[in-house]
Parts: structure tokens; sequence; C-alpha cells
């Protein structure tokens, strides 16, 4: 137990995942646990499943009490990291799930947040170029959107190869967890059973430009995308259809063995045997994505497709992948490989 | 009860939402009941929702049953309708709900489906140009296939007036019915919950073709298509999120303004208020399509989603209200607009 | 169109299946709209299924509002009845889909609601001996709950036939709706999904006497009840499982025989086939019950399941067929007794 | 690596869950891994959520190729687990996922499976009074039904104090897994989700005799129980609702006091904190049990609910679980407490 870690938003989902993978890792400790509204009450009220942690009881969350940890992850609504990483001095590994530090644009990050941009910190999508170097022995990390993570995946060498034009269609089907706990009329469980529906349509979602940022590094030219999040009825789980123009000369089998060449050495990044297609259900629970690829002939286009678990590897599972690296552990100490079917 | 409706066909899931409306219709009389390996056996078995036909027992499907009816549901395997519409007779209805009379080219056909093309029926989606009109009096029709009614539906008019690019790219996620009713190991709740997963991608899906002709139909030239249908877990319900390069001049307004005129007399197509976007779960059961628009200035593209309910306006609805059509009956004859919530 | 019909708390999940069966209804047009902290907003925002009511805008819960109606659907919480019901005059049918009225023993209803009690109407649950002549003519009516309904179906025939001891076991799984719109954190879909959990335990659910008191009326003598309601991850439906030690000399001959006599000439109620058990998924959005039964010779007991739609069978539905037999309209008027499947 | 471990019928949901532990078991190692049907097959096309086997390629179920490991998993069709027993030698741990070795009554066998009765194997229950002696050192271990396991968890200590009659009734609502991955038309997704539905109803499910065996045990009388399994729309987990008489001079007190006496060593038994019950979302992908318990005094009536994983706790957990123990390992050794949720 080299490591101790604590967790800001406890009571909330990622918080709650974030517990899981840490119950699991060998070299973590689970320090403090904070939370909002919910500062007092028990875990277990909130996460039955972790019993291990049920009796431990919930903390406000202040600098104080997050403070004399070698790691502190920050799962918390959007604009209140900056505060608390200032404070928790440079040693402390500070991990942010929410949004502050992942866009490098002021601009963009007050389009489409309304804030004064706080800044930007490493980001923790090792997988791609350069990631694993900036995030070798940081402090901060600033951990991707579930979105940008199964969309940047599922294009990336695409764009990065010039397979494709810089062109981008992403239409990215979620189970509910994303929307977070708290409880809106739209998110109950009689409303949310049978209901496929889209959200945050016209590029008006928060994780357009974060996507656009990463494909937009991957192609070296900036890339326009139209992105469509759609809610679906299951509790966890992401899978992207992704489909771009292929540029001339580009074939089925260069493209395959463009992916094939990426994730070749990744452990959490599989392309999937021919003729098999990602679903959600192969990656619940575990910090895998799993993607696939094809070429359309008649439409000029790849159509590619990621799916992974948006709590594991799409937030807490990417969170505690890029702390690994920062803290020089093995990439993929405490993180599941393997998934919980059916 | 001025008509006799023989449903072929009638154990699967077309079938039974046939009988379903038919039930309801106050014009219609339900006739023979008939099936393929089911013959012999209680309605009840397979459908006992359908509590005043639970002990009807299917007859073998063969024309000797089916004659004499004035109209004929086939709701069979690709392939076996030829032969029946044949020896039933130029007077008798026959409406198809499989692919065999859809698409109007040939070597689409043969491209896609393997066979010799049986030749093409009055097509019935009554929204498109000239549709009506076609189904007018006519003994044949052929039904569309579901994704290619949410598709076009959805598409239609910004093609119609030339303002987008005849290049789209749609995704669209369905429930598990339209899968039919055969056993097969993917398809089992256990591996269903829970699960989204693409299949036909990349082009290989047989409503492509047929998504490809209505909407070239639409915009007066031949449109290309990316075309992914997305498996969800529910058992019914189509979210088609539908998007194409805006054309110069395009504004937003003006395309709500054309959608709005499209629709306006379509007494099961709907464009929702602004700002709200369609569910499947609002459409559960109900004939009724429902429909938003925007326009992504970043990406330069509309996006356009349509919802509705497979077995209902994507089949057994669809072929009703184009039955109506078709032999001088109210349109809206015994079709409900009504959803069943939550 | 010879009545007219107001609904009060028309946002709700009962009031809206109101609606849409209203919709449906030959005889009845809907009328005044009500709700309370949704008045002001249009239907649509809370029940875009129901397409041709999407645009009414919801008034304020008043008694102006709601006078001048035939007839007024209540589905309000509980206490909220008494007050309107005395003011809407003696020649309105009132029909409350509340628990205020239901129950006969003023000292259980305090004991469960903690209230003074408002009194007792005649009981929506037709099917019961003597509640059709209740029924007739009256202009109030308590419309029962929806496990009441279910509970009281499967075991009616036995008790009312001494067929059985006067001491149920019942288990009755039903789909989130009944716990209403109300967004509760247990409630969200996240959490409904993948669960199944047992609420009101140990005989503290406030269906609890009213089961009681249906079955000791059917019994002739007080019953002894186990009840334990347990919440699955569907939107509609409940599956009662009842047992009761058998008397002696009861057969499963007797026993079917007395379930098909008593439920013989019920349009909504059904007994099985052999061997065939009732599911939820076979009453979806339509008025029918439908019942099995068995012996267990090792156990001594009678096993009675019945399954319905809580929405339909067990609140809107029952409502509106009791209101039909109060206004002498034929007593299936209006109701659907095919289901939606899949 | 201390241990090698094969699993005959690998490619079934219990085997996938066998495997999904034994890769994250720290002393063991999966060894051969067999099946019927789908010998010669990809792992990774059954179960694409074990990543780290998907190239594994599946050999047929023979006595040579389980021979020579360690330990032998059986999650085999009933009738097949003896024959390959005994050609394994005596030093092989053979732990039988199936039925065959559970009851110890030859007669019962007969009476429910039909065939002759292979004999009895020490009982993988180890929270049973002298399971954990009895389970020490051997070679042979006959794994518990899923609701065996449930329904025997949430009465023993009420039937080992003696504080309620020797006469049960169990609800025990579970997910689809438990029946299995072969495609049968009312297990297929569409049927599935929003039905529930009761199986094997009066005595007659294959579980009954078992609990009876364990419930009597503990009781030290012949036990009378109802038993009636409810299907869910759920892949996993299992929530029994039991009841029974409480005996003269039983309070609630005692009642907590007993359960909690009893389980409080045990690491994967949980009585839950007063006022909370479980649900099968708190126990998905853990080896844990949760378990409350209440009086309902009206009923003169115990109300125990317990929740597991059928796959886990309820089959592969409790196998490794049992293993441990005949091994001497730590019996918590690669077995997940935490679970997945949401």
């Amino acid at each position: 137990m080299g490591y101790t870690a604590a967790v800001a938003g406890a009571s909330g989902y990622a918080g709650g995942e974030l517990l899981r993978l840490l119950l699991g890792h060998p070299e973590m400790e689970v320090g403090a646990l904070t939370a909002g509204g919910n500062a007092g009450s028990r875990l277990g009220e909130h996460h039955p499943h972790l019993v291990p942690l049920a009796d431990r009881v919930l903390a406000e969350t202040t600098v104080d009490t997050l403070a004399g940890h070698d790691m502190v992850f920050l799962a918390l609504p959007h604009g209140q990291s900056a505060a608390i990483a200032e404070q928790l001095g440079s040693e402390t590994l500070v991990v942010d799930c929410g949004a502050d530090f992942r866009l490098t644009d002021a601009r963009e990050w007050e389009r489409y947040y309304g804030t004064p941009h706080a800044g930007t910190w490493p980001y923790g999508l090792p997988e791609m170029p350069g990631a694993r170097e900036a995030l070798a022995g940081t402090r901060r990390i600033a951990v991707p959107g579930c979105h940008v993570t199964t969309a940047t995946l599922a294009l990336m060498p695409a764009m990065a190869d010039a397979l494709v034009q810089p062109d981008a269609v992403v239409v990215s089907v979620t189970g509910t967890s994303g929307a977070g706990k708290a409880p809106k009329p739209h998110l109950i469980g009689s409303e949310v059973m049978g209901a496929v529906s889209p959200y945050g349509v016209g590029g008006t979602h928060r994780h357009t430009p974060e996507i656009v940022q990463n494909l937009s590094q991957a192609a070296g030219s900036r890339v326009t995308l139209s992105f469509t999040p759609v809610l679906a009825p299951m509790p966890r789980g992401i899978l992207a259809t992704c489909t771009a123009p292929l540029r001339d000369g580009a074939t089925a089998e260069g493209i395959t063995a463009a992916y094939r060449a990426c994730y070749a050495d990744e452990p959490f990044v599989h392309l999937l045997p021919e003729g098999t297609w990602p679903s959600t259900a192969m990656t619940l629970a575990a910090n895998t994505a799993l993607i696939q690829v094809t070429v359309d002939p008649d439409a000029g286009r790849l159509v590619a497709v990621a799916a992974l678990d948006n709590l594991t590897k799409g937030t807490a599972g990417g969170a505690l992948q890029s702390a690994n690296i920062a803290l020089g552990l093995p990439e993929e100490s405490g993180l599941p490989v393997t998934g919980v079917a059916p």
C-alpha cells in the first residue's frame, strides 16, 4: 500500500467507480471520502455495492480533508476543481474527472462552459501520441470526457495516418449513468426504459470541442465534427459509430493495418477480429475499449465503431490508468481487462 | 365490417402487430391466419396479448387458405411473396411486408438479396410525393422497411427542397423486435439487455439501397448514404439520427419551415416543438413518427432525428395506412395516433 | 360524444393513462385537464405520446375548473379527494383513483394513512360479488389500488369457495410506474435497471389492509395476509404470486373449476389454458387480467398467479370500466382487451 | 500460481463466470477449456468480455483433456458429471456446478430428475453448519443451485434457532442468465424485456427438494416449502422473498440478533442495516449475499429477503469459495466482495 487516495464527490457515479477500482488496486489505499450535500451520510446509503466501505461516513469536500493524501481524485461538478487544486500543493497528484482543465483553447472553454478558463493540464488519454510522456511524473491530470475517449479511440488512427478527410460524423449511444445521479424527471426508470433519445444535438454538447481538439491533434489540422449523443436504456456503456470520407487511395486493408499498428501494444484498446463488431456488453466494468473498422465503398467512407464502459475506461478507469503512469506504477495496475457478462 | 383480411406469417412479430391493428379497425375483419412451422398451433401460444384471437388455430400458408379474402397481408421471409401474390388474383389487395417488391432497380435487388428481382409494386410510404396517387385503387402494395421509413421521413423534406447536399449519414438505433422471433444466440435476453451494438455496418444492410432509392427520388439526383443500424435493449422503436451537409444559403429557419410545410397535413408525422427531441418511447404502439431538426453551424450540417415504432408505423401500421388508401377508406381508419407510455 | 370527462392530476402516470383511454372511448370527450405544480405547462411536455392533446395547457386543480363535467377523474395524492368531491355536487360522477374512499374500516385507514377517514365509496372492482350492483348508477367510485386488484382477482375464487384457509401470502412484482413520476434517487433509470428489490415489507404497504378487506369479504371471515411488493426493471405490469393452504378436500380440478366458473362471463379476466402461466408482457396497455392456478401437493397449498397492467386494469382502465357501469354504458366500452407486445 | 484449473462447459454462462473469477484468482491458472457443440471455436466468440482468453480454442469435453489439472470445474448439463468424475481420479478436485451430487435422498433425485441417483458429495454452501468441515480437504464438491443458495441463506438462521415454524413460502425473482444460453423462443430479448413471469410453479422446479433439504437440516425436522421462481427482465441477480409463521415468543429483536450472530463472521453474507432492504443491483458480479429480515405482527410471520448474483455467489463464486476451502487456501481468495453498480 504505497499511496493514499482521497475521492471528492464520492457519492456520485464517477466517485463510486473510482472507489470500486481503488479497492482492487494493490498499491493504493482509500483515504478521505468527501461529498457535497451528502456529507455526513454513510457511503453504504449511496453505494451499497461497495461493501468494504459501507460504514465509512462522507466528509465535507474541503481542502483540509483532502490534503495530506498522495493523490486526490476530483469527481465534482464543473468549475470546482481549480480552487481546490491550487490549495492542495504541487506535490499532491490531483486527478480531475471534471472538464475544467481538458481544453487547450480558452475561447472554446468559454463558449461551451460560460466561465473563465482555468487552464490546461496533461491530458489523461494515454493512447494519444505524446500523452504518456506528458503524464509521466505529472501531478495534475485532466481526465477526458467519456464520449470523447470513445470517439477519439475510434477515429484517431485514421486521422493520424491521413486515411480520411478531417470531417467526422459521430453518433454516440450511451447508458444513463453518464447523466449522473441527480434525480431529474426525464431520467427516472419509467421514462428511460424503452426510450432511445438524442440530447445535445447540433454540436451543443460540451464534449464536442474536446473531440475536435483530439482529432485535430491527431490529424494535424482542424477537424470538422458533427456529434450527436444518444441516450439508451442501460446503466452503463458507450457505443460510438464514427464515419469520415475516405481519402484517395485509402483501402480497407490499409486502414485495418493502421488500426492494428496503432493499438498493437495497447493494454486496454483492442481491434476485434474481422467481422466482429463491438458491443457495450463486452466491456462492462472493464477498462477495455473494443474497436472495429470497415470501408463502405458506395459511400466512400470509413466506418469505425468503438465500445467502452463510460464509468470505467470512460472515466474512473482512465483516471487510474493515467495516475499509474504519473506515479511510475505499471500502467495496468489495478485495472480490470476482463468485463462482466452477461 | 366491409373487408376481410388474411394474415400470412401470423405468428411472427409483424403478423402479430397486423392483427392487433386489424382488431381495432372498424372496417376490417380478421380472416385466415397462416404460418409456416407454427401451423397447427393456437395463436395464443405465440401472441397471448391478442386475447380475442387466442383460440384461433394457425393454418398452413397456402394460396387456398389465403384466397377469398378482400385483402391478404404477407409477413413472410423475403422471396416468398411473388409466388403467392401471382395466384391470389388481381382483385385481391396484397400487402407485402417483405422486401420483394420494394426496389425499382433489379441490379440493386440482386446485389443485396442474391435472387432474381420479382418486380416493383406501389410503395407504401404515403408521405412520399406521389405515393398516395400510386396507392389509390392499387391491389399490390410494397411496405417499406422500418429503418427506411424512419430515415426517409427524417431527411426527405431537406432533400426535396435541396437544402442539403445529396450525401447522408444515418445511424439508426432500433429495438430487438426488428430482428424477428427466431431464437438466435445473440438475441436472447441475457445478451441483449445492457448491450448496444451495430450490425450490417459499411453499407451491407439490405435497407441501404431502399433508403438511397427514396432519398434520391426526393432529391432528384443520386444520394450517397452511409447507413449504420444499431441494436438497443428495448423491444420496439427506432430512432434515426440523420445528417447531411448544408447547401449554401440554407438556414435553420428555412429548414424548419420546409419540414413544417412538408408535414403540415400529415396525420401521422409531426415536427415537434422547438427544443423537443423525439424519443422512441413517445411513439410506442402508435402509427406516429416524430421529427426534429436543427442546424450545426460549426459542422455545416443539418441534423434531423426521427422516432417511430418499428412494428407500427415502421411495418404493420404503415401497411394498414396504405391499405386504407388503396381501398378508399379514410387513411387514418383503425390507426392509433396515441402511443402507450411509460 | 355523450359525456364530458375532466382529469385532475393529468400530468402524472395515472392521469396520462386515463387520457389515453378516454381518447379511445366512443362516448366520452376529454374536458378540463388540471395539475398541481405543472399547471400552466403543455400536456405534451409531460405526455408526448398523447399526440392529439399535446397542445392542451394544464389548468390548476380547482373545483371551478373541474365543475360542469359529467364526470371527474381524480388522480391526486392521497387526502385531496374528499374536499373536491364534496363541492362537485352529487350529480357529477367522481372517480377517485386515490386511496381516500377505499377502506371501510376507519381504524385501518387511520393506522395506515394517519389522517381522519373520509368515508367509503362504492368500490371499483366490478368482478367482486355485489360490486356491479353497487356501481350501477352511483356518482362516487373508489378505484382499487393496483396491487389490490391483482391479488384480489388471483385469490378471490378460492377464498369465496372456501377452497383455501384464510391465510394468504402474496408477493407482488411490479414495474416502476406505480411509484409515480416524482424524481427520487432510487427511481432513476441507472438505479432501476438491473435491480429487483422489495419495499413496504412486513405488512407496512398501504395496499395491505385493502387486500385483506377484499379477501375477507370473499372468504366471509377475516383473512390473514403477508404481502410483499417487489420492484422490477420494467415500466408497467404487476405479477402477483399468491398462495394459501388448501382446505381438506380441495382438489386441483375443483379449484380450476371454481376459477373458471367465477370468471367465465368476465370480459377482462381470463383463466389461461392449463400449463400456461401469466406474464406481465401479455397484458401491456390492455384492461386484461390473466390468471393461472395450480396445487402444490407437497406444500399443501394453492398457488395462484395473476398478471395485469398496473396503469390499465390496475388503475385507469379499472376506473373507466367502473365508470361505464355507473353511467349505464356497455362495460367494455373504450377498453382495450388486446395488449401490446412485444 | 499454485493450481491449474480446467473448465468443462466453458462456453456457457456458468463457465464464463468461472473463468472471469479464475482470471482474478492469485493462486489459480486457467488450464483446458472444453465444450460440447462449441468445441473448436474461439472462446472470444462466446465470451468476448474475457479479453485475455479471447483466442483460446475450446476443446471437446473429454476426460483426456480435463485430466492432469489440479482441479476441474464441471458446468455441464445434469447427468454428465458422474462419468467424468469417476475417471478423473480421486486426487483431482472436481467441482460440479450441476445438480448430480447435491441431493442426499435418492428418491427425491429420481422424482425430480428421472434418472438413477449418482451419489452425494460434500455440499458447497460453506455458510451451512458443518459445511466447512466437510469441504476441508475434499476432492469432490457439489455446488448448490442458485435459488437454493439464496433461499437457504435467507431462512437458515430462523430455522436453525426455531424462531419460525417449518413451513416456508419462497418467491424467488431471478434474471435470465439462470436459464442458460440455449436460444429458446421465450428467452429472446423481445420477449423478456417488460416481462415478469413465473415458471416451475407448484413445487415442480428442481431446486425445490434441495431447498427443503437445506432448511430441514437447519431446522432439525422436515420443512414444508412452497417455492415459486419468477423470471424478471435483467441478465443477473436473484431476490428471494421468504416467509414463515413465527413461533410463540419469537420477537423482531431476537430474530435480528439470531441473523446477526449467524452471519457475523461470514465474509460474504451480510445483514443490512435496519430499514435497508436488499436489491439485486447491490450484488452484481460480487460473491456477496445481502439479507434483511422483519416481523409482520398482523400476519404472524417472519419475512426474510436475500439478494445475490446468481452467477457469482449463486454459482461460480460459491464454487470457487468452496474450492478455496477444499485446497486450504484463504476462503476469500480471488473472490470479489465489491459489486459493480450502477
